[in-house]
């Protein structure tokens, strides 16, 4: 295995594209000198904003393309007519061998889509979760699914929970992660139809280590590591604690900032008080694989900063020491 | 319709019952002169608990009753046995015309059969739904339903926006109030099978100020009144949103006290950091209400402490002069 990660970067997606897209390429293969970043996107853009920057040249290579899928645009019709937009020529990227994954933070339906037409699944795997490590009072948990299979179905959350199980052994390195599933409540014949089918089918799987039931007020509290849920729950659950932590903080500032002695008392807690909320901080995560795909996809918030994006692309090269899709091919392949 | 308020309380319900549940009483009543409780519970620990406070002896009526419902036990099974309990007698006050309304921290399955079972449905509701206020940057909003049905039906949901605008129309005096459906995407074809075919029924409901769909992240800015979804998915919300809640203002407090200077700091901060921050605490808002029934049952965390069950209990006032259930009734029986 060569010890160059190459990363596909889709510098066209997002809401601060391609500025801050282009800003995180930088910053990555000036952190980490093992990177090589293929920055995907219109010539014109590409060719000005790296102009901005000083960084190893043979560390960034420009690759133009000449379209741009919409966030609103029907996804599978995008990918197919799109050819040469920034995500399906990052993708063919992963696709022909020439990068090891590829970040996007455009068009969620695009990535999830292209991804599984041009990369393609892992033979076994019914439906590629997407998986964001979510921040927790004791470190980071796995939240699978949260947005890529809606309406999925028991035995596919069983996947998720194996191919989870992996993620967090052999790339937050943890050893024998627990997994839970996502209910509300904590006894065995509590949740929906779906929670009730999967329980016993997860109670009964080898090879994880299931715990039982985990209800949403305790996926911060960080005791189980992997928590496996249908996408539109996972979705809701990772969404509500994104707007509850930027709110909640946006609160807390403007309450300290609402009176004089708060305001001196706030300059004197700033720094203790940065350093407890960045462990919150979405960005300090990168961005969320897709799971069971033949290459490393990473997804990244649609407003992702230039921090988010550096974090997104030095994280591949865990994925890649993890080799997470190898050892998902074998547990899954049968 | 009478001045007084009359509300009958489940002593034995909820972690910290009977200590806590009755301390909430006497505060209620000690609040406000128009509010009568009765407590239902057994008579040992009733007289104790009560033994310990100055009260105006004819605003609580002591209720006894032997039996308790575990929130363990299956609700419909247990509500059909336990003839004596103090869920059971707490709702038949209610529905005998004694009580104006029931409060409890019990057993969730328990209250929500029971209120179905014994007090009933408005002629025309298919499915109460448990309906919370929560708070947001605006003030609050109404998530309805956060646990009474899961695997709802379209027209369910639909019913849910009318009724939850009537409360949020009467009872927290929102004029006109907008109403959204929980969603993980902006656009209308989003979503999972359920938002997609109640979107359009939503889009056509006459009487109701429908805005679109709402992304978990955006539930919290309180830029929509009233929103909708299946009973799974909202719990996941509201318990996401309190977890995330209560662990970041822990965060929040550790990091500010974690150096001398953030000690001082967190003396001169905290005046106004813990007034910004009481309307994120869910005590402040007293219980949920189970929409369409006959009578006014209000669920309150199992959690539950004397300010929340204080507060419950002044609700119910608000709720009676809102005359939501014949509100509900009039919109509903068609």
């Amino acid at each position: 295995m060569s010890d160059i990660t190459r990363v596909a970067l889709d510098a066209m997606g997002g809401d601060n594209a391609p500025v801050e897209i282009i800003k995180g390429a930088v910053d990555a293969v000036n952190e980490n000198e093992n990177i090589i970043v293929y920055v995907v996107g219109s010539s014109e853009e590409v060719d000005r904003e790296l102009s901005k920057y000083t960084y190893p040249s043979d560390r960034i290579e420009k690759v133009y393309s000449t379209e741009i899928i919409e966030t609103a645009e029907p996804p599978v019709m995008a990918v197919r007519k799109k050819k040469d937009s920034s995500i399906v020529r990052g993708l063919n990227l992963v696709k022909d061998g020439t990068c090891d994954a590829f970040v996007s933070a455009g068009s969620s339906g695009a990535v999830l889509v292209g991804g599984q037409l041009l990369i393609g699944r892992i033979k076994g795997v019914d439906r590629p979760p997407l998986a964001p490590l979510i921040p927790t009072s004791k470190g980071v948990s796995l939240l699978v699914d949260c947005g890529a299979n809606v309406d999925a179905r028991p035995n596919h959350l069983v996947q998720f929970a194996e191919m989870g199980s992996i993620y967090m052994e052999h790339v937050v390195g943890v050893k024998n992660p627990t997994v839970g599933i996502l209910n509300i409540g904590a006894e065995e014949d509590k949740g929906n139809a779906l929670v009730k089918e999967t329980f016993p089918l997860l109670k009964n799987a080898s090879g994880i280590n299931f715990v039982g039931s985990v209800e949403a007020r305790d996926v911060v509290s960080g005791d189980v590591d992997v928590i496996v849920c249908e996408a539109f729950a996972g979705n809701v659950c990772l969404k509500t604690l994104e707007g509850v932590a930027k709110t909640l903080l946006k609160e807390v500032k403007a309450g300290m900032l609402s009176s004089f002695t708060g305001k001196i008392g706030a300059a004197l807690v700033a720094p203790s008080l940065k350093k407890a909320l960045k462990r919150f901080d979405a960005s300090e995560y990168g961005g969320a694989p897709l799971l069971g795909l033949k290459g490393l996809v990473v997804k990244t918030h649609g407003n992702s900063k230039s921090k988010e994006i550096k974090n997104s692309i030095l994280q591949c090269v865990s994925f890649k020491e993890g080799r997470i899709s190898d050892r998902i091919r074998n547990k899954l392949e049968k």
